[in-house]
């Protein structure tokens, strides 16, 4: 199989850190991707293939990080958009949407009774806490160790630049861990505000991790003995695993959920949702920006929820997901490598064992691009209703060259 | 004249508050606005004109807070939004727009040598103070009295559900006070990572207030002696002031500056400048978000640029802000009534005198928005490039029934 170069995009590159701090900042870095194995600049997309800027395509399993549940240039998503742009997108008051989308989300979340719009999935999940302080006037927030809420001071990995008083009140436990969250909880006695929780763990640079079963049993009744609510941070799953929201999925029964990525098919906007009793505390945080009243992203996150319910979106992704997952397990076993594959089939992860910096999953992945299928070898991938059987049967063509690289990679190795 | 009623938008609202907390929140709210005098819900809009869910047309002086500074739905800026939409707008890597758009905005703000985007302006004065802290290892962030930074923790008024301990490290003075601010720095001594300013001062619930002479060598002389950074927030002024940047307008050098709002006319991005010497500090400070890279922002920012410069926006708009001025000072006089117009042209305020709780701008701003002008009773007003002299001339002929009001009724109330 012919293997693509990079020249343009890495020329962009550096024309790029001319003007950018880093050149690209955040996981789309190819400093961070794997530099020289991977694209830095795309072109255009559609559907489920992107082209760069040197003219290579790809099958995209990122999809924007998640956005794209439906793929790039969706019809139906982009009319919706292009309608309620000739109306107008960005007014000094809200739009006939606001009332629309608010009762959509409400009905369709199951047991909220209401919600909030932003732009990032960050403002949202500071939102939810600070609404679990106001309510429960009470400063401890715990999260997992490992997960990503977003890049706020509270909860951000990389602290340059932040004083440690900013991450006061945040404490971290094991995900599924239930004696570790008890022994939080007893710590922080009459402190503890909430929990934040990913519906599964799906930290960067390690495995996905379901829930334990009782685990979201035990969180609740340790939020309820405690006064303490619970958030599930719903952003990167979002509509992947359940129509209703992914705390239905794995049964868990949280306070407050937050949405993004996925839920306007690329158009930006976040949500919070959260139960009635919290509805009057929330009307006493401030939350407000600029955009987060804008029209268009209303417009294209009914449109998405309205073709993810009509056209079964959640069961066709994780029909794709399964034979994404059964053929590459095929494929190394056939090629004799051990690897170690995560998480619900729409929101895959593979790693190799043994390969504790993911040196020989950017070899894989790298392999891959270079064939025209866009992995990430440290962070989960997506699918959405865009990818094609024909897609995933590529997909695998790819993946026995690239197992075929790793192969030859770890003989040398080893020799 | 024929005044509105807002019949369905007082409907709407209520239906809002079944499925939002407060039903509007932020400074879009009728509770904060005036209620019952302003429409709550817009249906559509084109240049300076807005449209109700009653039917209702305004001459639109708020501009969505700023951000259309060319008019709704202006048609070239759409066309290059609607072309990117085409290619594609929310990728897994950036696109051909990100390098155009850094260099444009690097050649284009007067000192800079970098910058970041995001979506919120919040996101980007947080990342300013960020830099600062980083860059200098020092902690504290001077801001003025009554300013607002946005709604994150650090810098937000209203602290329900924020511990203090998230607003630690920031420190107020009254705009312009030099001795104030020297008296800060000299309070923390060796830990001033850097003083927060909008270009003039233009706070919620005041009058605007321009820097005084001297200020800005003053702030730039400290800043330098104790080895800490100026940030200039120029993004509420963005491109109304100065094509450069609004430090230029008022001969400011500041070490970073943050933009948003009009930039992209309508379209949701905001950007942080700095200059070369902090670059590698700033690569070092993590800054993410799933939007942050869109496509379709960016090329409306080109096209919103292009278009500022090559159609003398700035004068344009400063020219129908004087007439305004001009024409309502005019009819202040003629109704009697002592008024305080402060700010720039093409962003200003007017408010009653004697006047603290701004009742009395309130009964104004309301008749005026009964009879198809939209204005603020206690926030800036922002004139766009798609204002006509016409519009003028029709907002004139409704502030004289306007004030014809405030007279009737300050003469009831003082009988």
């Amino acid at each position: 199989m012919k293997t693509y170069t990079f020249t343009k995009s890495y020329e962009m590159f550096e024309e790029a850190k001319k003007y950018v701090p880093g050149g690209i900042y955040g996981p789309r870095s190819p400093m961070f991707l794997t530099y020289g194995s991977y694209p830095c600049f795309l072109e255009r997309g559609k559907g489920s293939h992107i082209w760069d800027v040197d003219g290579n395509e790809y099958i995209d399993y990122m999809c924007s990080f998640g956005t794209n549940i439906l793929g790039l240039g969706h019809a139906e998503v982009e009319e919706a958009a292009a309608k309620q742009a000739e109306l107008g997108n960005s007014f000094t008051l809200p739009s006939n949407r606001w009332n629309e989308l608010a009762k959509r989300l409400v009905g369709l979340i199951s047991g909220m009774g209401w919600t909030v719009f932003s732009k990032n999935g960050s403002d949202v999940t500071t939102y939810a806490t600070t609404v679990a302080r106001h309510f429960t006037k009470k400063r401890v927030i715990i999260m997992a160790n490992g997960t990503y809420h977003g890049s706020h001071f509270w909860c951000t990995h990389n602290t340059n630049g932040i004083p440690p008083e900013y991450q006061a009140f945040v404490e971290y436990f094991d995900y599924n861990d239930v004696a570790g969250l008890t022994a939080m909880f007893e710590k922080h006695k009459e402190d503890v505000a909430g929990v934040i929780l990913t519906p599964y763990h799906h930290p960067a640079m390690g495995d996905q991790v379901m829930p334990a079963d009782g685990f979201y049993n035990a969180v609740r009744s340790l939020c309820d003995k405690n006064g303490s609510l619970l958030i599930v941070d719903d952003i990167r799953c979002n509509f992947r695993l359940h129509l209703n929201g992914s705390h239905v999925y794995f049964g868990a029964k949280p306070d407050l959920v937050t949405m993004g990525k996925a839920m306007a098919n690329g158009h930006p906007i976040g949500a919070c949702l959260g139960t009635e009793r919290l509805k009057e505390a929330a009307s006493g945080v401030f939350f407000t920006g600029t955009h987060y009243f804008a029209a268009v992203p209303m417009a294209a996150a009914l449109a998405t929820m309205d073709i993810i319910e009509e056209e079964g979106v959640i069961e066709k992704i994780a029909k794709l997901g399964a034979s994404l997952r059964t053929g590459i397990l095929g494929l190394a076993k056939d090629a004799g490598l051990s690897v170690v594959y995560s998480g619900p089939d729409a929101i895959p992860f593979m790693r190799f064992e043994n390969d504790p910096v993911f040196d020989v999953n950017r070899l894989f992945c790298g392999e891959a691009a270079k064939r025209g299928v866009f992995l990430h070898p440290h962070h989960n991938w997506f699918l959405s209703a865009a990818h094609t059987d024909a897609d995933i049967e590529k997909t695998l063509e790819v993946s026995r060259e690239a197992f075929a690289a790793v192969g030859e990679h770890l003989a040398k190795k080893g020799a």
